[in-house]
């Protein structure tokens, strides 16, 4: 997509890639092809679509050629399924590497499962390291050890090792190609170096100093290497204090150590400290962006809640989830049928019931959204642990009081009952407290037993704010003698 | 932080910063201080504040002196409100304004109430624009007016036009401090001119290229500049595509946008085009972090869910939820009540009722949770908005016909009643459906209106589940005869 002039140009991915295109797409302000927040808009998803059904490759080449990569994965993404290899085949080479590695992961898994693994071995080779790994890291033994036969030794090599790294570590997630320099350079011989090596990698933006055993000993970025006269040395220039990544590290903790200091790249080392690669923000903002946005989906039970997973994975991640709540529901249910006689006496208790337990599962799934949020954010530790605690038992309270005291009169007003509104009140306060103490507690000693609270909490959570309702409710009504 | 040396550091935000601190801290791999989630352990917090309880001030900066500012705002955070205000004394010049700009909004607001206008407008003229406006756009307005009047005229001026923009928006993200060239400029002139212009802003990544209107024109990375002869161009250099940020954009776009194209930095322009300001990746990852985890915290009511939320704030917002959730449930309760006579004709179904609703209205939130975050992402578009409604269709099928055997079965068998079974299996399979149908259907509604979906879709969605699941089983045990 550059337009920057050719004989300039020191690095360039894709030889073949679309640079000429005139300048548009993404970047003009009266645009046909975005709407106002973004995204591809449907007529011109339909334009194309069209032309590709009937035969117009060169008119849909025309129309998708100034769109961004980014815009060119939408737009296949944008694409119903069974249609995409058609529209992947008629777009050509503008669906190259840096779109295949823009795609989300299940339409890029449909799309290369239909290229011949040279072909994805010729993709893998234009892109970075960690890019490739992405495309790579999901296809099936053979197919992957057929795409790696094809590479040439070394971009085999840098995919093979960073494949022996475990999933979503550091080691998958970094890229080898980085500028390191000696610490004794200075200012004007780092700049002469980097003039003579202009394809060394792609993107940096700060350059690494190691010592003898390539250790990174300072970063510099490159603003002060551009501000400072060519005698500064290198050395005196650099920061010394650096967030270095160990090569192991859960690339959720790279992307919280990324927010948490503001980083730009970061150097990855391995276990005796040596640098071994480098990881760069915009490799970990997508990875911010997903951790963060996957509690709701786990809290629902709802697994990766990708739009584009296949319906069967879906269905076998959801229905897990639906027949586990079943078996807590019989709890609930079980607790019902111990009030059996109560109820037959006052039906009007089983028309009340639902109130108390719905509204106290309620307030356990706020408390719990709040604490899931605060444990993944890494806001609370074992100092604030009690204080935090304290907190939601103290908004319980008052939520319990508050809708109580609603409950209750509207009750004693409707049913012209003043202890069946007492016995509805006592009971809401009792299961909002109850629901707020889970809700707050559940999430924490799953995550001091180091299991996802997002995932596991909510059974438990529903299960007792459900049993609870229940009890509390059926449990005082039988006991204030309201059935005679 | 800096290790850097003194005479060729190009800029430094505050000179009295413990630059000459030891090297220690986050960055040290047998860490005293951290744990392996890069928290301040318990331990430290706690030593910390015995130190300034005892008075031992010196005591207590000297165990925080080699800690990341980013890390000093965490120590605050952990520290009980009570004492907030002594530790920060304490701490003294530790406290500066970079750890501010870092702290969660509540614990600063917490701390600058307790601060002189003229302590504040000290922070802030430290400070970036865009940090310096978090700071003082949540003040109340004659605080806010007595901070600008403490600052030099020009501080202020661009402090007053950045509060001048809508709230999160581009305008008070962007930074002002850019380095903005024109095109005839050489790679070599750029250098110089840099070098002469050491203190022309903070950290930057990229140069902005203009024309005589200001306008930007290109953008070139400065890895660019540095691997490239001094005779040629920046014109011949620089990228000519560009993503413009409209200085108006709600930071949530712009968060989004840097993320779709992997931007590091982006030039803000005004309405005529013209280069205002400049917005870099590391003042958006936390907002990409915040609206992505804030969904979870809507869906379930719990607002701004912040654990250092004041707790009357956190009970207004959640009881006006659960009191909306009561009316909700009240609609249940009537369809509940129209059923009456049947349940007391067999009190098994008040059993078996709330297993209906509660699967039901898990399904519900596992297609909800899915379709808010595919709408957040942009992943749906009118182009793809009957696929998603289908697959959804196809998942709650599949999910609500093995649901529905399972009960049916183990009812059929527990209760030795096939009718039954039979009633209960059908209610749940016509419930999840309605679920899912709801579950995605009411989101997509919500956000074709321009609501947000994650806000307003809960309440209309339980309704649904939990009416339609005591309607079905309640209803069909009716016209099944069940009960003679």
């Amino acid at each position: 997509m550059s337009e920057r002039g050719e004989p300039v140009d020191p690095r360039r991915n894709n030889p073949d890639s679309h640079d000429e295109a005139p300048v548009e797409g993404a970047f003009d302000s009266a645009d046909t092809r975005h709407d106002e927040d973004d995204r591809l808009k449907p007529g011109f998803v339909s334009a194309v679509l069209e032309a590709v059904e009937e035969g117009e490759a060169e008119q849909a080449r025309e129309l998708v050629s100034p769109l961004h990569p980014a815009d060119i994965a939408d737009l296949l993404e944008l694409t119903p399924s069974d249609q995409r290899a058609d529209v992947a085949a008629a777009l050509g080479d503008l669906v190259g590497a840096e779109v295949l590695s823009e795609l989300n992961d299940y339409v890029r898994d449909d799309l290369i499962g239909a290229l011949a693994p040279e072909q994805v071995a010729e993709f893998a080779a234009e892109l970075d390291t960690d890019d490739a790994v992405a495309i790579i890291e999901d296809m099936e033994e053979d197919e992957q050890q057929a795409v790696l036969e094809a590479l040439d030794p070394e971009d085999r090599a840098a995919i093979e090792s960073a494949l022996a790294y475990p999933e979503e570590s550091a080691g998958r997630l970094m890229q080898r190609d980085l500028v390191a320099v000696p610490e004794h350079m200075s200012v004007g011989q780092l700049i002469d170096y980097l003039r003579d090596n202009r394809d060394l990698t792609t993107d940096f933006w700060e350059i690494f100093v190691v010592d003898e055993a390539h250790r990174p000993i300072g970063t510099c970025q490159l603003s002060w290497v551009l501000t400072c006269p060519r005698n500064v040395a290198v050395s005196d220039l650099m920061k010394r204090e650096q967030t270095l990544i160990p090569v192991d590290m859960d690339q959720e903790e790279v992307a919280l150590r990324f927010q948490k200091y503001a980083l730009i790249s970061a150097a990855v080392v391995d276990g005796s400290g040596r640098l071994v690669g480098m990881i760069t923000v915009d490799d970990v903002v997508h990875i911010i962006s997903e951790e963060a946005g996957e509690d709701i989906l786990r809290l629902s039970g709802a697994g990766e809640g990708d739009i584009n997973e296949p319906v069967l994975d879906s269905y076998r991640t959801r229905v897990r989830w639906l027949l586990t709540n079943l078996l807590t529901a019989l709890v609930a249910s079980t607790i019902i049928g111990l009030f059996e006689g109560t109820i037959e006496r006052m039906v009007a208790l089983a028309t009340l019931m639902p109130i108390v337990a719905g509204v106290g599962g309620n307030a356990g799934s706020q408390t719990m959204a709040v604490t899931v949020r605060a444990l993944a954010t890494n806001q609370i530790t074992a100092s604030n642990t009690r204080r935090t605690i304290v907190r939601e038992m103290r908004v319980a309270l008052l939520n319990g009081g508050t809708v109580a005291v609603v409950l209750g009169i509207g009750v004693s007003l409707v049913f012209l009952n003043p202890a069946l509104g007492a016995v509805i009140a006592s009971a809401m306060l009792v299961n909002i407290v109850t629901a707020g103490l889970a809700g707050v507690s559940v999430p924490l000693a799953f995550d001091r037993l180091n299991l996802d609270p997002a995932v596991a909490s909510s059974i438990f959570v529903t299960m007792i704010t459900d049993s609870m309702g229940f009890l509390a409710f059926l449990g005082l009504a039988t006991a204030a003698g309201l059935t005679g």
